[in-house]
């Protein structure tokens, strides 16, 4: 199954640039050194991958749905898991922490998922706050009278989390340090109530802004997208998909075989980085529609690069603009170097 | 892994009413016997679904990718399998077509993908006509000579097709009539010069406008999605998502348990039906956030319907906007009458 050498994929595939993939991990372990960061595998859903972060010092992990903590158990990544969202139906991870020695925290937010926890034999639990994302999270100033519920149950209360998602893709730093600062607050104010050893929050957007949270949830860093890619961040676009193009038109647009199948599409359509210039007209099931431009380079002492239409045949490469709901559809990741495949990884981490 | 009651489905799970199918099966059939209809499996990728759609009487089915076409052969559902898609890896289809007498036939526009076909092993072609969408086919004048071009390959050239995708989807029903008829007097022009026995094009918005086409390639009718909804056609809502609720807020809204990666996402929010009047605020990667609105019910007779806000735990349905991306980030769908899960379904043609 594996090929060994990026021209001989079928397309559409997954690709990650092993050397972009290596800075980021090192970028982020040299900034939040072992458990400061708490990788969300959401992002990237794969075993291996999250092989490489605990490689890189962290063993601790973020997961958001029971199948990722089920499968990171498996693949014995299982040391200190924090399910960092509220699930009703506890029974597969209480059979997950009995079985495999796994140790499995799962954020409540109220009664019935504290109850949920309990019934479910979910021993340990962090509190979730609401730091202003109209999402999950009690009320700051009822996280205390939860984690004491929670005690009263027979739950290890471990502590807080609080996740500033409406702040972690603002363009302007400036903005993300005001408003992580304010979330924050409301995040500490709980923690003060509730106790424990975990104030959890944080992600890419906010991984060097965010020092009040003592461990950082970050899972967009390794791969990156076009979304994040605007933020001027440290990290390097690790991931694109390979696509073949199979329709060329006279009148300038060319068709590649990768489309709203191969895309999460919430953030807008993905960039074709190769060729450089070409636009993106629309996508359909299969195919994404492009004209290909040609662009000046902007390295000094060069000459104005032109590049010729496409032709069938032809491979390009396409950014996601948003790289969770994009894995998600794909089976596979291939890791290259240059025009070499290294290694194949399942994304085995997909579904519930 | 079949749970037996609705109410015992692990969410988020894709649900199709059995009934509604049944009707959209009947419907479709009554309007286009036999193979006068030609199934697209790109809408579902379920091979239980394509032999429901066989049992209908279609036992000439259209897809999108190479997986589709194995996964339809290996059913038995190979007797005639059209590959409405230019493709270039034809190795695949012609060990298909060898191994398990699979007859199928695959789309051409170029002398690239006249050469692939002959090249691996795949003897029946249809010409692809560009009818005015800018994605694949060839100009409609040049379609005789690539059919020439085929046939001196040694090539069977069944016919032409020609996808009017800029008009199914129109919201006008005249407009859709309109541009239909123009779509395909240059489909039928091409086949004068290509010859041959199909002419194939169509969607679910045309399936009963084109009677130029001797075959229709509709696949949404089947389970339908809200884009379709709006254009007033004689299919009912067979698929919704259901969640559950994991968590609420007193200022208004909740959260249940489908987000970015249980949606197909490029033509909006999906619409929550069950609590109606619910308004959908935002998805992220695992959640949807909606406030549940009270609606007065339009039933004459009845009194105003009220609804209570939403608890965790509850149910909730939600419709996707566009079925095909939606149908392929799930592993399976529940076949169910009222609370009773019927059949459950892998969604087998997944990937590429």
């Amino acid at each position: 199954m594996n090929a060994r050498r990026l021209h001989d994929l079928a397309t559409p595939a997954l690709v990650v640039d092993a050397d972009a993939l290596d800075h980021n991990l090192r970028t982020i372990a040299a900034a939040l050194p072992g458990p400061r960061m708490r990788p969300h595998v959401k992002a990237h859903k794969c075993s291996a991958l999250a092989a490489r972060q605990a490689a890189a010092g962290h063993r601790t992990f973020t997961c958001a749905t029971i199948r990722e903590a089920e499968v990171l158990a498996g693949a014995g990544l299982g040391d200190d898991i924090l399910l960092a969202n509220e699930v009703l139906d506890t029974r597969r991870l209480g059979t997950l922490i009995d079985n495999e020695s796994a140790r499995i925290t799962v954020a409540v937010d109220s009664p019935e998922t504290v109850a949920a926890a309990a019934a479910g034999g979910v021993p340990e639990v962090v509190i979730d706050v609401n730091v202003g994302l109209p999402r999950c999270g009690c009320p700051p100033d009822q996280a205390g009278r939860l984690a004491d519920e929670a005690r009263s149950r027979g739950l290890e209360v471990r502590g807080v989390m609080g996740y500033e998602g409406h702040v972690v893709g603002l363009d302007d730093r400036a903005e993300r340090v005001r408003m992580t600062a304010d979330c924050m607050a409301l995040l500490l104010q709980a923690h003060v109530d509730v106790g424990g050893d975990l104030v959890s929050a944080g992600g890419t957007g906010t991984y060097d802004i965010n020092t009040w949270a003592n461990e950082i949830q970050a899972g967009s860093y390794a791969l990156m997208d076009t979304a994040y890619d605007r933020l001027g961040l440290p990290f390097r676009q690790a991931l694109t998909v390979l696509a073949t193009v199979i329709s060329t038109s006279a009148q300038g647009w060319a068709v590649a075989d990768c489309g709203l199948k191969a895309f999460g599409m919430d953030h807008g359509n993905p960039t074709v980085v190769d060729p450089a210039g070409a636009a993106v007209w629309f996508l359909s099931d299969e195919h994404i529609t492009f004209a290909a431009g040609s662009h000046p380079t902007t390295q000094p002492g060069t000459q104005p690069a032109t590049h010729p239409p496409p032709a069938v045949g032809d491979r390009i490469r396409v950014v996601p603009a948003h790289v969770d709901p994009t894995i998600a559809y794909h089976e596979r990741m291939h890791v290259v170097s240059g025009d070499d495949v290294l290694e194949t990884w399942p994304i085995d981490m997909r579904g519930w």
